[in-house]
């Protein structure tokens, strides 16, 4: 965390509930001098937790986000609260894999590049070479790590894969139609940081070719899903989904073409709702303080 | 089928596809001095089946639509054709069935009086008795058929309702809400004449309790599904779909209460495509003649 | 206010913005030994205007919600807030107004009736006779008040309604597509209380017949509007919206029918946000805090 | 028009209806042992307007579309019928105009690159510098013509757009986000085959700024509209439309953000509509036979 002082300051956090909780937190930040420009809670009913975010201007406060976390530490093991302060003015960090369907990757470059995406993407990871010259024309690195059937093989690829991203060192990961599973350790050493985008409205076509199955089972609208990866496939924490209605004479390729629009747009602002830090997880469920 | 000259007459047919087809069904109805109101057809590429249907301006047609369908008869037996003749000025005749939730009843009740469900409601057949003053009032005959967990006298439940259905000689039979398991025997007897309305987007979420399942799944869109019953429980081809957002502090309940908007657009949605003529089955999927 | 202790009080307020005060106010509910359910708060940035919508359970708070903001006042006054309490157990009045368009009279009534509406409905008033059956069978005072072209009748006409309004003491009026103009001195009266739904996304088609526009223009979703009524004519602040999409080859009685259940909808929705107090005017905009 | 021989025409026609239209036009398309992939007809009931569009498999047809529609010229005489023949083997000619907001130019060019548009792009025409790179990138050529507020000025630039337009021989001109008026008489020269893409659910919000004035009006969603264009500004015939939520809490940038997931998919959208030869125009409105 940079030692420079922070314009705004994200404070995210997850707790029991009890009585006073708002009072003691948002005292603790106009004791900072520190305005609120934008609270978001949740208090689930059902498992009695609290969950807060606050955007703050700490344009007055005398110090860093580290600072600011390093004075809020106490209050919030008081708490027994689950928490992250993040500087807002810092970009976060994101490394896009993908395989060779690239509408989201092209979509989520252009965004980037005008500024629709406040991050930066130090990489770009494909198992094919396809993709090059166009993360390359928007002046990002891009590696080529092809990724074998063959068990050992692909063990060693996710090996250098895991090992690229190191040293990207992202705050967030994202497969825009990135082909391959993830392998689980790889999920859980970047937990609810991974995020998918699966052509269907899950939970329904799970798995693979899901326009295919839809136009098997002859639904009305086909949808996408953006969700966190985790160990178990298609079932992580959704964060953002989104429909578009199909004929009976669309055939399995307009089902795709008119799927496009809607994966694009579905990953687009799940992202971005991650980015700005507004999706907490909660057992497999997601929390979105908009 | 009436002997009184029909004004409006639906074509509906299913065949093979072969060159010349439709030159020479146009060409009947033109030899009929009939002229064509509103033309659909669709030709499913796989398995080259023709759908069509024609909405006929009948009014210089010297007899009734069972006359026209007398006169069909030889070139539908040429075209191998599977078909049927309406007359559009003879409202058809539909039975509900429901049990407590009375949302899509009401819905549907209301539209029908105001003249939005071009139908006749002869009978609602429910397990339960609270629905009998609501019926009533719309001067509509309730029978009150409960049935029990034990299975013969759930046979003789579904017998004394097959008995009223036949009664009421219904065109299509509407399960509104009805919380019982449609006999295969009975959903074999209307085939593709038995409309029911799934509170959720099927696939996902089939089976009992799609509501605290999609919640379950932490969804952030719910639907309702309008589909033809058959043995194959909420398996049968799909007429209409709908869905609605949902946010994180949304509790099962508000579920429930928003769903309902859903369930009722989209079952009189269905229900009016199909008295329309506009819904074709193929397999188990739809073609919907819009 | 009754003087009964409350389990669930509203807390609603507008103000400056200024640090510290989230702080403060969440410190006084603490102290009253009450717990916050349901926090919502939005910060205008352009304005520099605070809103605040807090659920609060009060179920240990020793006094009534008048003794609740009896306590709050000299807090408020400081904040130089608007504001008010609400006390949730007490179920809101509704008067509706309604004319010969029944779609949305219905829909109301049949949700209330089965618990979706959180209130209670004294009246309703129309100035046709042909609604007082359906009414009545749902056990509700049911005045017809005839409304001439005539100026002086039609003041008159009103006047009479504004007593039977004042007698019926409402916290809310809806007009349920309520054919006359509302007079500018019962929208002030009832300010921000008054609350209607237009047939068409507006700002597009305000005024007459908006689906003979819609059809005029050739769009292709067609919408609905319900919002707070205002002197301005079909002007005021909008609570929601909702579209649907419309081919071609509807006519402007298909789009009637299709349009009915997005007003449907959308009144309720609006109204259930307005009866849950979650919606804020400011200026001509609403501030919905879902 | 090709001499080669076509596998799949299109005849598109408007006339007025009359019995036994359809079997004369199906009876000459089977004459030609040609057969029916796809028909589209709408008769419009109140201008007793026919409409058609038939997909043609031509494989054994023998002779290019040129041939068929010298062949199909003295029956549409007959019918006054307005009409076209297309080869659908023969890419359409797209020319692209845009100004700096590039984001459906970007959406676009990827969306061709992929195959998910049918249609050649011979030509990028800007008033900018800026996405020369972008463009050719793509391999397409790019145009800089800047164009003056002095009338003069303005009217040399389009001269001179008008001739990089007419060398580049286009089948249509997509405005794609391009912040000029196009003039009158290009509009007259290429009646009904400039596409514009305008950022708000016309007629809401024609002209300047339309998030602008979304946000000053406080509604619930906003929309983006694909319609031709012609001498009235704003006012041709809708294509194509779609709408996306907005809350309170949105900023006029966030809308612009989400407002252009909207812009891409609805132009997207309407032009292969467009391409497709999906879209007939009567008066002010558009016929789109999907």
């Amino acid at each position: 965390m940079p030692t420079t002082e922070a314009k705004e300051i994200r404070l995210l956090g997850t707790c029991p509930d009890q009585v006073g909780l708002v009072a003691r937190v948002t005292r603790f930040i106009a004791d900072r001098a520190c305005s609120i420009r934008q609270a978001a809670q949740y208090d689930d009913p059902r498992s009695r937790t609290f969950f807060m975010r606050y955007s703050i201007d700490a344009s007055r406060f005398d110090g860093s986000a580290g600072a600011f976390a390093s004075a809020f530490q106490p209050l919030a093991e008081e708490l027994e609260m689950e928490w992250r302060v993040v500087d807002a003015t810092v970009k976060k960090r994101v490394v896009l894999l993908v395989s060779k369907f690239d509408h989201c990757l092209a979509y989520l470059l252009h965004r980037w590049k005008v500024g629709d995406l406040d991050c930066e993407i130090p990489l770009v990871i494909s198992n094919h070479e396809d993709l090059r010259s166009l993360v390359e024309w928007y002046g990002i690195p891009f590696e080529h790590v092809p990724v074998s059937k063959d068990p050992d093989k692909k063990r060693e690829a996710f090996e250098t894969i895991a090992s690229l991203i190191d040293t990207a060192n992202p705050d967030t990961i994202v497969l825009a139609r990135y082909m391959q599973i993830f392998p689980p350790w790889l999920c859980e050493k970047y937990r609810h940081r991974v995020i998918n985008i699966h052509h269907s409205f899950l939970p329904a076509f799970a798995g693979a070719k899901p326009y295919h199955q839809a136009d098997e089972r002859g639904v009305k609208l086909v949808g996408a899903t953006c969700h966190y990866v985790t160990e178990d496939l298609d079932a992580g924490p959704i964060i953002e989904q989104g429909v578009v209605r199909i004929r009976h004479n669309h055939s399995i390729e307009d089902m795709i073409r008119n799927g496009k629009d809607v994966e694009n747009t579905v990953l687009a602002r799940g992202l971005r709702l991650h980015l700005d830090d507004r999706v907490l997880v909660h057992g497999n469920k997601t929390i979105v303080l908009e």
